[in-house]
């Protein structure tokens, strides 16, 4: 798995979207990352189990309190990997824009420059 | 399962990121998106059908050769999800910043405005 792969498998869930969610506001307890969740503890951390494995998330106990924080880099991997596409995407259509626009240019004869 | 869930389980793979990059650089036959992966045009169909089902591809087909091309809002919703999450804890660090500099003016009494 590389770590594109981790990073979109652990936003491929609702549950773990909303604890980064939770997490782009600010650092968070686990209980509180729980507390809007309907669901058991344990399910909670299998959930940022996986979100510490992509490296979106890092946590650290201090007593008997984790507390869990965005990572700084987290999300910008995916983010580039999307913009990027989408760039090249969006240059195919403005080629093709151009390329038509010649293509009208001159099979018209009645069209002025 | 919703919208960016399927879209974030299709990009977790790294063939169907290869496929989606090859498709940002313009419409692809089946046998074309296959042809630099190391798999059987089975699997290369099989992967497809979990990009079209996340509405990141079309396909249509004409005659014996089905074309593929990158859906119009593909990346869009993942992209805007990412870019507000990433935005949401840019600004919580830029309340933390001036937060500090306000605490550093304050209790340096040697400080100047």
């Amino acid at each position: 798995m590389t770590p594109l792969d981790l990073t979109f498998q652990a936003l491929a869930d609702p549950t773990r979207r909303i604890m980064v969610e939770r997490l782009s506001r600010g650092p968070a307890s686990v209980s509180e990352l729980a507390q809007p969740l309907d669901m058991t503890l344990s399910a909670v951390v299998q959930h940022l189990a996986v979100l510490e494995a992509s490296g979106l998330v890092r946590s650290r106990k201090a007593g008997r309190v984790r507390t869990c924080r965005l990572s700084p880099t987290a999300l910008q991997g995916a983010e580039r990997w999307i913009a990027e596409r989408r760039t090249a995407w969006e240059h195919r259509l403005d080629r093709l824009g151009e390329f038509l626009a010649e293509t009208v240019d001159t099979s018209e004869p009645g069209s002025k420059p």
